[in-house]
């Protein structure tokens, strides 16, 4: 990967580069703080050691077992988006699916839809007790049941040491893949938890694991060298100076979902004591059309993350005789799409809005590791310079424990209160 | 619609009840704004007219037209978006695409899954000159010929008064439905622009106007008696107050896309003059396990606006003797959803963190013209009180310019600001 942080600079937030250069010293610090823990698997910090910790040989064991047509995740949050963002960046005649919500009438029609003797089925959770993975998987053991399929010879397990979900697979003897120690989920992509679909779609795992460790092997003690750490550091700087949100706007269709994986790990990561960086998905072009006016004309608080592979197919754009359209006509779609990326960038530029530049050359396995990897140091990064807990995520649990007690799984003060809402209600 | 407003009131960023009251006086002068505007047929606030000024007449007889396996939306923006949204939150025999990007693999991959003779393209464009929807457009034809199929037998042209498209319609006898007048394409889901589709994908037309003409009916001189008004003013009084954010969260599958057609029509009609309030798409219940911990603990700098069919199909969730499971087995999926809808508003309440509510009954087509009208009325509204010219968009044409530029179209300068970037890698 390579990232361009010229646009960061000198922009309405006011990084300049002596500021930067003076960062550089706290990124050393901060690199130091990194690499220890990935020499002791601290928690957390041996996510950045996947390249080289993930075996991927029993993953692909067990995908051989299948031969499918269709690869459902079952799971949710960092459980089941790495593998979504992986195998929607890349082709594949396996039709891959996460089944990430408990949406009812989603998960009817998606399981209507599927033809579940043709499909394997992944379900993920490391306590095996998240309750809509679990539910979920509840539901799609008795669809097969109620087609037929032998739901324990289609169905691998990945999940901690132990735990409901691991009883389950020795009970029924079901294939088992094992969520590493100290990954927190939204780091788990590059771990079976995000590879067993993708080896199962027939996607280069090594390929992957090799795009993760280039961006490894470039961290250092400055920013200057390594493209995730730059982006870490430029974004945290720029969040120090008022850039709210960060806009990641990739110029891709098939990244689209790295957006939303990008959204979970910078959200989840940065996103406490009062701080962090509110993450926005976008989409070029076509948010040109929805977001750019607000991009550069509203408020000075945002960060826009540019993302795009330099090469891609292309496609001609017939020539026509239709007024003011000859200038399109004998082009391609490739260049209207650099064309727009580029005029859009200087135009974000140009009224003085920060914005970064990252690039692969190809959506391809290499490139995606590149790509996953290097935002993940980006956020660790980020994450020491800010001084927060980057692999905890305590405020969820409120919820959580809510929710359970509104569906009569014990007592938790947390439903009481929802109880007592204070309405307001306009008809 | 329903808004339940009383979550905005007393939390982190103080807006009190109080504060609610002086607002309306101001929101009594926005309304005869409004309606004045209305009444007039001024560009923008016609929009708020189409319930009654839209005939669906016209727009069923050139559906009925066709019968078609797939109807495929060509356009960008407030061209694609509407008619996308209704089509994803209602299910039909008939598959609905967009082709509102020119990613050429991505473009490439959509055009080969089709069978084009089975398709009928709606290409929408009001100017007929946007570069990436002619740009597909002649791509589309192209591919309609190499298939063996007339493009001018499965073509239907919407568009403005004149120009490009209506000269191409009047020489190939294509039929043509009109991009009505004063209308900005984010405000035109309501009219042929976005009905056109739902009219081919067998959806009551009526029934969709008629759900925004219930909302229509309740626009009024305070906030307390329009939802819609409720949650602009709501919405305004809190950004004024540091909710740079609004955080829109779904929960339904259906209305993923509607989130994205309400993040344009936020960003692109208030974000201008150095203010607005940012749009961020999420997902109830999967981003939960994505965004809340940011939303719960990060920065008490938003608005999270919580939205909800009450009536859903359900479905069983199986019993189990897995341990500690036993609470999910005889509930349901619902059950699951509506307790975590709960569980996850009460859980921002409980930080501080002000949240909204908005109900519709069903996910059908009155429910969604109701919620698209709401949030047009809510939008207006707010632009009104923050007093910026809610209806147009002039920061994009720098982009659109240099663009141009770029591929040959003639000479901007913004083009050559383009070459001049300022570049700082990290490689």
């Amino acid at each position: 990967m390579r990232a361009d942080i010229g646009n960061a600079l000198d922009g309405a937030l006011g990084l300049d580069r002596a500021a930067l250069d003076d960062l550089d010293d706290r990124v050393a610090d901060a690199h130091d703080r990194i690499e220890r823990g990935r020499r002791d698997a601290e928690h957390g910090y041996a996510a950045l050691n996947l390249p080289s910790t993930c075996d991927p040989a029993p993953i692909r064991r067990v995908a051989a077992g299948f031969d499918p047509e269709s690869v459902l995740t079952v799971g949710i949050g960092g459980s089941a988006l790495g593998a979504a963002t992986i195998t929607d960046a890349l082709d594949s005649p396996v039709d891959a699916y996460a089944l990430d919500n408990v949406d009812p009438a989603w998960v009817t029609a998606l399981l209507d839809d599927l033809d579940l003797a043709e499909t394997v089925v992944n379900v993920v959770s490391r306590s095996g007790t998240t309750a809509e993975t679990l539910a979920n998987f509840l539901v799609v053991r008795d669809a097969m049941d109620a087609a037929g399929v032998d739901w324990t010879e289609r169905t691998v397990v990945t999940t901690g040491p132990d735990g409901n979900l691991r009883e389950l697979a020795d009970r029924h003897d079901l294939p088992t893949l094992a969520v590493p120690d100290g990954v927190p989920g939204r780091f788990s992509a590059l771990s079976p938890v995000g590879l067993f679909a993708a080896a199962v779609c027939g996607h280069d795992l090594d390929a992957l694991l090799a795009g993760a460790a280039d961006e490894a092997a470039k961290l250092s003690g400055s920013l200057t060298e390594s493209p995730g750490y730059a982006y870490g550091a430029v974004s945290y700087a720029l969040a120090e100076r008022g850039a709210a949100t960060n806009a990641v706007m990739p110029y891709a269709e098939s990244l689209e979902r790295f957006a939303e994986w990008f959204a979970q790990l910078w959200a989840e990561s940065l996103g406490k004591d009062g701080r962090g960086q509110t993450p926005a998905r976008a989409l070029g072009v076509t948010d040109q059309h929805s977001q750019l006016q607000l991009y550069r004309a509203g408020p000075a608080d945002k960060l826009v993350t540019l993302i795009r592979p330099t090469e891609t197919a292309d496609r001609e754009i017939p020539a026509t005789d239709l007024e003011g359209l000859d200038y399109l006509g004998g082009s391609s779609l490739g260049d209207l799409l650099d064309a727009e990326f580029r005029a859009t960038e200087a135009s974000l530029a140009a009224a003085g809005r920060e914005n970064v530049r990252l690039e692969i050359d190809r959506v391809d396995e290499r490139g995606v590791g590149e790509l996953l990897y290097a935002t993940e140091a980006a956020c660790v990064l980020y994450g020491e310079l800010a001084d927060v807990e980057t692999f905890t995520q305590p405020a969820v649990e409120w919820g959580k424990r809510a929710a359970r007690g509104l569906l009569g799984g014990g007592e938790f003060a947390e439903a009481d209160a929802v109880a007592d809402k204070r309405r307001l209600d306009v008809e």
